[in-house]
């Protein structure tokens, strides 16, 4: 058999692509629409009725079926641009024997069948059946007496972020989609919801480590969207950085008199960071989970300000010992002790009110990457030290 | 009475769970219990103490208790641990009608019915139907016929992450768990899945942020838990900073000779942990999700070594642009430039080492925490910058 050359198929008009497709077995148009360029689908889409679009949607791997969805005008990351349409859908004046046969009928087509929900002429949705409830009902029963009224559901411009976590709160297979009239117009399934999980902690990963998002899989970045992708924040941090050069400068006097200062600026600028970066991991991530709620802030800074003072008094200590044994001089192993203790104390609460911050003013809490966060607390550390350097070793020199 | 609606009870965390139990009384504590699932069961009797464990235990009928310490036995994060077994088994020579009648008598207590599985005599795994199949087939066909006989399944001692692979990777809504003799014990449904993911990637964030795992919620971990949970990373970064500490004192001679080198120490070591933590964040992810296979380890450090060189030399000129500027001295401007592409170039591959060794060694490839990383990469950006300053600033003064 000659296999198809799927690039000449996009050399068609979306017209004539229609005819073609006629011609082909399932499994072929499936091959030629994974093959298809988005924009070329779109178009074909576009000229198709909409009963043969929704079948041709159902082809798709669901990757593929979001961005169809997406170039069919719901906004990004939205509810509506991850459902499938292929749903069961019953009567409320149904039998159950009635139901069951429908979804016999239907069901070879339908993505789940497990979950069935209940829509008046109106398509208004109306309530929920399982599938496991209606199998265990009587056969005369009519579904209105065995459907669930109490359904959660989502619009199709909220963000797929509220399907996730209906399906992950209250454990369901499936949640339904509405249009802003209430209408059903599509379900999002619990595997698709996987899949945004996923996606969405990757984007969390790289936002943290100064990485604009990649959607693509590793090997499929090209070489320079890969570059693209990570120089921009490198560039800031770099940029960032003069800041610490400036104040390093500032403090040319008493660095050249002591120069044993310069040897702790890495411990000190390192530990701020480090303890800023804890933080911040942990509120991301409880703000992620909803574990914590931002109504709680002032619960949340008392609680980790206790615990930054207590971190900088353990290292701060740990510093001192480290710097009195290995320069033997007491008055600057002071300085780098009694330093360490506040910059880590303050890294502490920095780490944790930026992505506080973000989220109050109702931006993704891991929008400031944990290296900026990092880089800020490099300045603050060096004026913390230098400060607390000029006022102990005034009259010293080594 | 009102009558307590179960499914209700689940929906709420195990901690809530707990608060719950000690307003009822025992009769009410004894109901809800018995209807809740297995796995349900082992994850709540996971957060309480021991003694309310058993406590709890004497509560449920024997067969249930049974149960309930088969499953507390198995090791902590294993796929016997948070199975059910409460699942739905047929035999090969039942027909369909059979099946669906033996479905509708078993299927209310069970976790799903949407997939059965299929063993013989000695229990051993032989097939699955989907509850799809079974009522699109005809009523006198075997289920032999229509199970299918390809099963992806787990062992009670695998990992978790391995049934949520298969069942992440697979779209299905259970795996099932068989015992060392291939005979099934138990069923790993998605929504335990869900919670699985939830809990790993939290579990992932923590150690690249240098901090030891919590698995409770945030405001559950008490102060002292929560400071010795992460001053032990921060202790040793403190202790590693000491190299970086050591290797300055070994440059004092160059440095108190031209104290501006110390005004770029943060850039430089910044901007090798940023860089270092940009490209170990890309491959634990991707190890994480299954992107990437350790066997191209060599296909991935070539493709990251032109990657960094590339960052390195547009980093590179920036520095060298900043310094240059600020300071008007280009030999010193050319050190800060050089060394800065230098110390990108190999912090990047350095954070992708690190994690691709780890999971060479069967270890978590996330083990080893950015904050580590960082820090030793400091150390190596100071060696670069001062051996480079020691060659080209030899006979200047500033």
């Amino acid at each position: 058999m000659t296999r198809i050359r799927f690039p000449r198929f996009c050399a068609f008009e979306p017209i004539e692509q229609e005819e073609l497709l006629k011609q082909f077995t399932e499994q072929h148009v499936k091959e030629i629409l994974v093959q298809m360029q988005p924009d070329d689908r779109t178009q074909l889409f576009d000229e198709l009725p909409a009963h043969l679009v929704e079948k041709l949607l159902k082809l798709l791997p669901p990757a593929d079926r979001r961005e169809a969805n997406e170039l069919l005008n719901y906004p990004h990351n939205s509810a509506g641009r991850i459902m499938t349409t292929e749903y069961v859908d019953l009567q409320m004046d149904m039998t159950v024997a009635k139901a069951l046969e429908h979804i016999r009928k239907t069901g070879p087509n339908r993505e789940t069948i497990y979950i069935c929900y209940i829509v008046d002429e109106t398509k208004k949705l109306r309530g929920v059946a399982s599938l496991k409830n209606i199998i265990l009902a009587n056969p005369d029963q009519l579904i209105r007496d065995i459907m669930n009224e109490n359904v959660f559901y989502v619009h199709t411009t909220d963000d797929q972020e509220a399907a996730v976590q209906v399906v992950q709160k209250y454990d369901i297979l499936a949640v339904p989609v509405v249009d802003n009239e209430e209408r059903l117009v599509g379900i999002v399934t619990v595997d698709d919801v996987l899949d945004v999980v996923q996606e969405e902690v990757t984007e969390d990963f790289q936002r943290m480590a100064g990485i604009q998002t990649i959607e693509e899989a590793y090997f499929r970045v090209g070489f320079s969207k890969r570059i693209i992708n990570r120089v921009s924040w490198l560039v800031i941090l770099v940029i960032a950085a003069t800041i610490s050069q400036a104040i390093l400068r500032s403090y040319s006097g008493v660095l050249s008199s002591v120069i044993a200062l310069a040897y702790f600026i890495p411990m000190l600028t390192g530990s701020g960071g480090n303890t800023g970066s804890q933080s911040s991991t942990l509120i991301i991530r409880a703000l992620a989970t909803g574990e914590i709620d931002i109504k709680e802030w002032w619960r949340i800074l008392l609680r980790e300000f206790k615990v930054g003072i207590s971190l900088g008094l353990i290292l701060g200590f740990i510093a001192f010992a480290i710097a009195a044994i290995s320069l033997g001089q007491i008055t600057l192993a002071l300085t780098v002790g009694v330093s360490l203790c506040i910059v880590v104390s303050v890294g502490n609460i920095v780490g944790l009110a930026i992505p506080l911050f973000f989220r109050f003013i109702k931006l993704d809490p891991a929008f400031v990457s944990a290296p900026l966060i990092a880089t800020l607390l490099d300045a603050t550390a060096l004026v913390i030290y230098f400060e607390i350097a000029s006022r102990m070793l005034s009259n010293t020199t080594f």
